[in-house]
């Protein structure tokens, strides 16, 4: 399907619902508050759903636009840069059924075309920017908060212009919208600088326990449920230090062991691109990308060090 | 002074040396090679120098272009990105008089004006930015390597496209340069994402160290010599972590206290917009910016501690 047809499409769409994907992002979030502000403006009932609730985090994306399953009977159903149904969550259920979902407006190459109409756009940095795109075709008004939820989608996406996925596109749209007012600064530091109190003491947790070996090349954090339980933080608070061993100058693979059963250990391994963690983790019986893979171990701790060290040795030449 | 004269000294200036700014950036750096490379390429002998040496985090934009003191004698000076004499540094003090420098490109609102020529683009979000312009100007080539320098140089001065500063200039650049090959991704992971085992571990020491009083509004990091000592980093070191008070969330002024000697200890003061920095340390005899300011406390710790907090009270309403 083309730009036309989708313009044709909303033009005619009523009562629309827009979900979501869960453990929402700024993509998601900023292409479906984008919409919604476009199609209300055209003086259409529309609602914006995630499984995962509302996080007071993008609070400034969907002020006064908060989605409510209640409130509307939807005679139409729109996903944003979900890839999969099983990415809408529990919560969105009803909608991962076959044809549930009318339209499906998305950047992932991963796309499964589960929606009667789908749209993929997989050069694109983000959903923002297809929609974006969309939006300058159906010269529709673009506001400073449309421009906002648009901006917020591209620069998170994208790591704020920092990852590979940055294209020039992603900058030229960036060039337009933040001229029409979007307060990037603001927008930049909530989404990329600020930290909650736990999340900083996580990451202190995480980088007191880091390992190197081999010269500096590997480095380590292995974090057990003891380490866990006594810092008062959710389990799942420590699922986003995967990133800090990898982040050393001159180390090569990065390995986070976190704790799961009393005698197993699940690995996060990162590499740069002269190792392929994919293949690391294979030889554990897990898998994954060639940068970023998983597997689990079991045995006790000194035990699963050992099985990670007398393997990466090999990379390592030792 | 215009594009018009500038382009003109470059076609006639022989033998140039470029001056870059001490505790040298990727901005004075990208800067100096980038307009190294477009002088070398009409068959000029150019070298860049800089105070500091050259450190080994940035030799993606200096390799093959190292300067050297001994190599020419210059009969052209230029400085790229220095506002002030001041900062050219101790080992390019001959610089520093009157006259010594015949034509300065900066974009700190601040310069000094010290040079024969300057020209200053105090809109512009890097000094690279100004000399891309010109560059365009000029209609010299551009090549892969000329164009990471200039790229460099305008991500890391507005924090990857994060900060205020950031233009729609700056975005327009960044499309043109990395549609010219740079490998931006690489580039932005070493200035962006890296970090040294010994930064990893100050960062460490300093969030094990911080404190949170008044629900959350302030938070305060107190770095004593002992900790310094025990740490085996270097104390300057430790003057990066300014930053992470105030990046947790909710807080609005964040304090990092570092002791200078056995009574006195030196305060860094962040804040966000709603409390004046500079206000808060007139009150002790420093000052500074709105978001950003300094000062220095005698007495021992507890004392100190007690200073800030009685006077941090009054801003908090209690």
């Amino acid at each position: 399907m083309d730009f036309k047809e989708i313009k044709e499409f909303l033009l005619n769409c009523e009562d629309a619902v827009i979900l979501t994907h869960k453990s929402p992002d700024g993509d998601t979030f900023g292409s479906a508050f984008a919409l919604c502000r476009v199609l209300r403006n055209m003086g259409k009932r529309v609602n914006v759903l995630c499984s995962d609730g509302f996080p007071e985090r993008y609070s400034f994306l969907y002020e006064g636009c908060e989605g409510d399953n209640t409130l509307i009977e939807p005679k139409c159903v729109i996903a944003v840069d979900i890839a999969d149904v099983t990415l809408m969550g529990k919560n969105l259920a009803c909608y991962q059924q076959e044809g549930a979902v009318d339209l499906c407006i998305d950047h992932h190459i991963s796309n499964k075309h589960y929606a009667k109409k789908t749209y993929v756009d997989a050069q694109a940095s983000a959903t923002a920017l297809v929609l974006y795109e969309l939006f300058k075709y159906m010269e529709v008004e673009i506001d400073t908060q449309t421009a906002s939820c648009l901006y917020t989608g591209i620069a998170t996406d994208t790591g704020c212009f920092k990852y590979e996925n940055t294209t020039v596109k992603a900058h030229i749209a960036a060039a337009e919208l933040i001229s029409m007012g979007v307060p990037f600064a603001s927008i930049n530091r909530r989404m990329f600088d600020l930290k909650s109190q736990s999340r900083i003491m996580v990451e202190q947790i995480a980088t007191s326990n880091i390992e190197y070996y081999f010269g500096g090349k590997l480095s380590m954090i292995v974090i057990t449920k003891e380490l866990m339980q006594n810092s008062g933080a959710e389990d799942s608070e420590f699922d986003g230090i995967a990133s800090i061993p990898i982040s050393v100058e001159g180390v090569k693979m990065g390995i986070t062991v976190k704790q799961r059963g009393s005698h197993t250990y699940k690995l996060s391994v990162r590499t740069t691109d002269e190792i392929d963690a994919s293949q690391f983790c294979k030889n554990f019986g897990g898998g994954g990308h060639i940068r970023a893979a998983g597997c689990e171990i079991s045995g006790d701790l000194d035990e699963v060090r050992g099985k990670i060290l007398e393997l990466a040795g090999k990379y390592f030449g030792v």
